[in-house]
């Protein structure tokens, strides 16, 4: 199995974002691309992962293969890349490690053992979300790190009206709304008005994947996990986070 | 009451200045703008605040109010202000709480709960100066972290012969020379050559109001306290710090 | 003793590549300029600095003196220097003091007592080496970088072909490849192909004297001290680290 990739900015950003919820996962390597789907060890967030083989300049794959791969150390791996690198990742089947490597000044490679992680068979989940919006990224990152200040709960709401999350807490509240007609909110579409509360700490991982100026699809559901959907690289992959929601109280 | 302005920049840069001081404070709103006045806890410093409504854009109050406000949570809210959102202080009479505004890609707003802070009427002091100067703000500040490293007492000295600041200890000492005639020196007038010690931290707290390239009026009187004094928003308002002087070993 | 430069930037960046091995040490002062070399504590590896007269604006000397200087003490004072700030250094021979002097828009002076170094006559070590090349300072800092995710040992290896950085280790490895023709290896001389392990810690401070794209001077023999070689001030002074090898484990 060879990938190769004319920058590592894609793989970096996905690993980094995924080995912030999951310490290790099992990546399944297919002819069509890689996928990757597990539930963090608090079973609170369900991360799906798909690269399309199109997204690789070079991929090839001889038959299907399960790569258990630790993410932190891949992470700090991936620290070491520089912007303008060309990434080469490699299984190196003899030794049972992944061999990663980058192009630039120097050429420098890493290898890394491969794991035994269990493998599970995750189903998609099916929910019932009842609003929908595409939103800029750094608007639920500057939500977040404001609820940072308040608590730990963050109550989101998708309206008619638009996008609005509340924290509250004994130093006192703190609210972000973004209206119907904000260019950071292109895309509303609301069936019933959905609203739901979430750990800051799950939700601000799963932003992480994003830069300020990305677009998220956010869907939700009254009490329901919110899904917050990243499209990779010109829509030939995905990420996607499931976040299990958290009792209000009222 | 309601309070207005295009940026948070000059309320964001006093608040960080006072809370490295005070804890809290009780900040008086009366038609005519916003006062404050107040010993640090140790009462090695005084702090004069004022704004005048013409520093704000807007600025309506129906009846003089006392507002007493943790600094270190105002300080915390305003660092997530983006420097150039709209700001808004607004009095939630009602639930006792103060809600803070910033209006840019999203709105966003905090509400944080008043507390009571025993008032005193602390009067302005009167000090006999002997020597007073303009004096670039950068230059204060290089001269603090040179005395940083050597001790925590620096030794001020204004004379016709302009700016000198000494630190002596163990590892060394450190000195700076402002002459008369230096672009930093805008402004010397000494009718008395003045010189006093105070406490380096101290000391660096009360330029932490200042970009280095401001002004700061600095009054001096041998062994007398020492101001220093920030004007606000194009002079429409006014920071004072009065620091008692520490007695030099001889 | 009095020694002026433009441009406090030479002093800086030696003095901070020497304290980060050596904490104090003993500078002669001759007519013809500077002089140190000395051993850091855990004798692994020596230093040999030597500034000539030419690379200061002012250089004067009345008689060789000896100065004891805490390399950790005056790496602080510098930090305090701008980079365009004149800069001066000062026997106080009464004081038994050395005196730096920052002028830029303020005149800033420290003053530091010298200290009692046990001076011991160094030989200058001559050592066998087979390989020689001059190499981009960059490329050896990122490879040192990658060996930290790995280990504590690395192995330098001149051949023919480049050269070649590998570390190993429980977690995996990292290799570095510069081969010739690479702009980054703008000089290789190989009489025999040479091949040494080092302390990664160690060899990471020997590089902390050069900024990216400064070029160093290795010259390696196998299981040979490495030399790494800095020409400062246009080859009017010289930095060089001859650091011990580490027998590698086979």
């Amino acid at each position: 199995m060879k990938a190769r990739m004319k920058h590592a900015s894609i793989w970096k950003t996905c690993v980094g974002a995924i080995s912030g919820m999951i310490d290790e996962a099992a990546f399944k390597v297919l002819p069509e691309g890689m996928k990757m789907r597990a539930m963090d060890p608090s079973h609170i967030c369900l991360v799906d992962f798909e690269l399309r083989k199109e997204a690789f300049d070079e991929f090839l794959v001889n038959e299907p293969v399960t790569l258990g791969i630790n993410l932190l150390g891949m992470d700090k791996i991936l620290s070491r890349a520089r912007t303008d690198d060309e990434f080469a990742l490699e299984l190196d089947a003899e030794k049972n490690r992944l061999v990663l490597t980058f192009k630039g000044a120097s050429t420098r490679s890493f290898s890394m053992p491969l794991i035994d992680v269990g493998e599970s068979e995750l189903p998609e989940p099916k929910l019932r979300h009842t609003a929908s919006a595409d939103i800029v990224a750094g608007i639920i990152q500057d939500g977040l790190k404001d609820a940072e200040l308040i608590g730990d709960l963050l109550t989101v709401k998708l309206s008619k009206e638009g996008l609005f999350m509340r924290a509250e807490g004994d130093r006192g509240s703190s609210e972000l709304e973004l209206r119907v007609g904000n260019p950071s909110l292109p895309r509303l579409d609301v069936e019933q008005e959905a609203r739901a509360s979430f750990n800051v700490g799950y939700l601000a991982k799963t932003v992480k994947a994003a830069g300020p100026i990305d677009i998220v699809t956010v869907n939700l559901g009254t009490n329901l996990p919110i899904t917050l959907n990243y499209s990779l690289a010109d829509a030939k992959g995905r990420l996607i986070f499931t976040l299990a929601p958290r009792i209000e109280a009222e």
